[in-house]
């Protein structure tokens, strides 16, 4: 793999949260027919509930995913071959778009005495997180964000706690009516469709994970198939990786040397994995649901496909498995 | 199946006609490029020709099938695996769009007296049917649409008499001028695609007949096969059921009990129906072109999935029939 | 084959490069997010640069399809069954937007003398080719654009030299800052996107070869999988053949007689072609590197649907070559 890795964002000069600033504009005004319901924090923070109280939708959850990627990818839904509904996610910016906003990597904790109530977490994703630039990575990318407006995604059951998002509002500096929270439960349509518009995003993590180097990564595309939210929310969580680490089609563009592309492929897809081919709930309830005891590995679209841009040459890995998961999501036929 | 039915859009805020007048402007402004032809009757009335006079085109028709949906779905065009053109409708307010707007349920007839000339016979579709409400089937769902403008969809071989315009602009309540229809023969380009576009609400409506809660359908998508159209009015519109009773797939997602969502599975593909398996026109020629002849059960989609999103698991049934549809539609390979 | 052929445009009254020109300010407008770089020479010209000194992307090359039809057709990507990322491409007008603007038929030479350093030779394509409307295909058309606005594509590795953009000026009767020129090299990502986005173009081309008459093609869908770029032009160049000549599928719908309609689907698929099973760079360089020493009849989709509205009849004729195009593009599995 390339040990060589100049920052993959330096210079980058895309105001991401300005640039998505319409998308959530729009994403608000439609609140009726996409089932979101609206609401102002006390300090004036709009909060969007996409599966709380509101029912939410499959439609929403398209244009949140596009949000989380910053505007910078598009989110649809296409015909599959085995299982009936697809996403397809695709971006020409994908490092930006995936990593630098849709990767759920903000950690966002609070105890039971900072919330007065119970313990709270969440992993913020979205442009926010490049305002607040917390975390390691953007330093590797070598770039964050800077705008007076942000939006974040939180996966969450019920509203942050007040110290949560003063944290928010801290880090990414940002005036409260300047900030939207879209909350996403797994186990709502609009959690699990912008879940499993992760697939392209995973497979970038990976990459990342196998010291790719991510300045090389120049476009991608990837295709997992949507299944039905559980009201398990840890059967709703398994269930969007299994659509990924089962289901997940990615093909990336990379540029580079052939051996580090072929070696991308060879290692990228889920089953190299020790815990590949069990529905992930199991595993993760095999694990204490720590999921820092799962191999890393998993986390991998099922089949991918790498071209390599400066020599022409595509490399091939993997395969889906689409009997798991008709067994993992479907009844028997009568 | 599910007794209690709560009125399934009670409480609904949507302003159906307004929210889709923008597209309907849209529609009319790129009648160029949509091969359509805008004119005004004497009263004011805006008349779309899709297909009489003007060629239409398969683009109208997949804005007109918006349209149709209350601006509330999707209809688009992606490959299919074995007739290559397949349409794709979605929407995330199922009931509402495709019952409440897109089924075409609106009986607009008048007599050789009341026309002066020849009897007329349309059923009238989209927006403008929710103004009117004439139909019983507006009490169940428990709502209504309430606005200053209106879309309806006819099809049509020829423009309505004043007879008919008149009646629309009395139940709908609308002036002259803030009335547009949208005239789609079967025949055309644009009437095809946009019929095809019924295989969600076909499956809604099929629904509907087996007294499954409309409350309980909360998101759908579908595909359907786009045949070319037939110069023959009973063959062409026999095309576009055969592409949903043979070729369509439907996905809904439900709430309720396991039982309601299975039984609506196994009883909703068109398989079921005593007249399966012979091409619609000849079925409609052998009822001695009485609709009413027909066996009910027929008209659904070939194929589905029921998911539902209370318990998380999903059912599948049915299966489409792409040898007869290649039989009906191609000629034999040299 | 129809020998009777009305003029197919006459009387079309569409101004292409206005209706594209709204397209052509938001691809400059989204520059950065598109990997593109706005220039402007001397006298006022615009120059996009989409894969010469800036990245470009595959974003860019769908935008860059969509304006090359002159706005007049959709370019997306869709999932393939055995390659994985598919483009599509769709028209309700294919005439005008494929063979009137998309083609790129407009031979644009200057000799070393004329550019006082390298001869340079490009092919233009695009809206502005019906301002200039120097092929004799304008006059078997029938028509011609006019506007103050125009936009022209140009499959490049450098901006042409002042002659050329002299010339196309003049023959286009532009102020220098009304034109737009697209520089999009075959070996870049925007490059090969926009060139597979001429597999529907291609099969009107065809037809127009074996004197199908334009008049009566109404309506057009094609597919076909986009390669990965490749950094030698010959390649590059030879691939988007290849996605095409073995891997596209058109679906056309026509007018007029049966036989006429019959023997286009017989006449239309590449496979007909002497050249045909090797790959397109080789065939190239066999020829000598001379384009015209090439069957013509290779330059075709592999799969075809002919529909006969007129009739309701559809043929079938032709295969996409699966094996091939892996062999040519795909490292052998580990």
């Amino acid at each position: 793999m390339s040990t060589t890795s100049p920052l993959p964002l330096a210079g980058c000069a895309i105001a991401l949260n300005e640039h998505v600033a319409e998308a959530v504009e729009r994403l608000c005004a439609d609140a009726a027919t996409l089932g979101l319901k609206i609401s102002t924090l006390d300090g004036g923070v709009r909060l969007v509930d996409a599966g709380i109280e509101a029912p939410g939708s499959v439609a929403a959850g398209l244009r949140i995913a596009e949000i989380c990627m910053g505007g910078l990818g598009e989110a649809t839904l296409v015909p599959g071959s085995d299982w009936p509904t697809q996403v397809q996610v695709r971006s020409s910016m994908p490092v930006l778009a995936c990593l630098g906003s849709q990767y759920a990597g903000w950690s966002l904790a609070a105890s039971k005495e900072e919330t007065g109530g119970k313990k709270f977490f969440a992993l913020g994703s979205g442009p926010a997180r490049a305002l607040a630039a917390k975390e390691p990575l953007y330093a590797e990318l070598g770039w964050r964000d800077q705008g007076a407006r942000g939006v974040l995604v939180l996966e969450v059951d019920r509203p942050p706690p007040a110290v949560v998002v003063d944290k928010i509002l801290r880090d990414c500096a940002l005036a409260p009516e300047a900030l939207t929270l879209v909350l996403t439960p797994t186990r709502s349509a609009a959690g699990t469709t912008q879940v499993v518009a992760r697939v392209l995003e995973v497979a970038l993590h990976k990459a990342h994970e196998l010291h790719f180097a991510l300045a090389d990564i120049v476009d991608g595309i990837g295709w997992a198939p949507l299944p039905a939210p559980h009201p398990d929310a840890v059967e709703a969580m398994g269930r969007t990786n299994d659509a990924i680490l089962y289901g997940g089609r990615v093909q990336l563009s990379v540029r580079g040397s052939d051996d580090a592309a072929r070696l991308l492929a060879l290692a990228l897809p889920s089953r190299g994995s020790r815990d590949y081919g069990k529905s992930f709930a199991e595993t993760f309830r095999e694990a204490g649901f720590d999921f820092y005891k799962i191999d890393p590995a998993l986390f991998a679209p099922a089949e991918v496909w790498v071209s390599n841009l400066d020599s022409g040459r595509s490399w091939h890995a993997g395969a889906t498995n689409p009997g798991l998961l008709e067994t993992l999501w479907l009844e028997a036929r009568a």
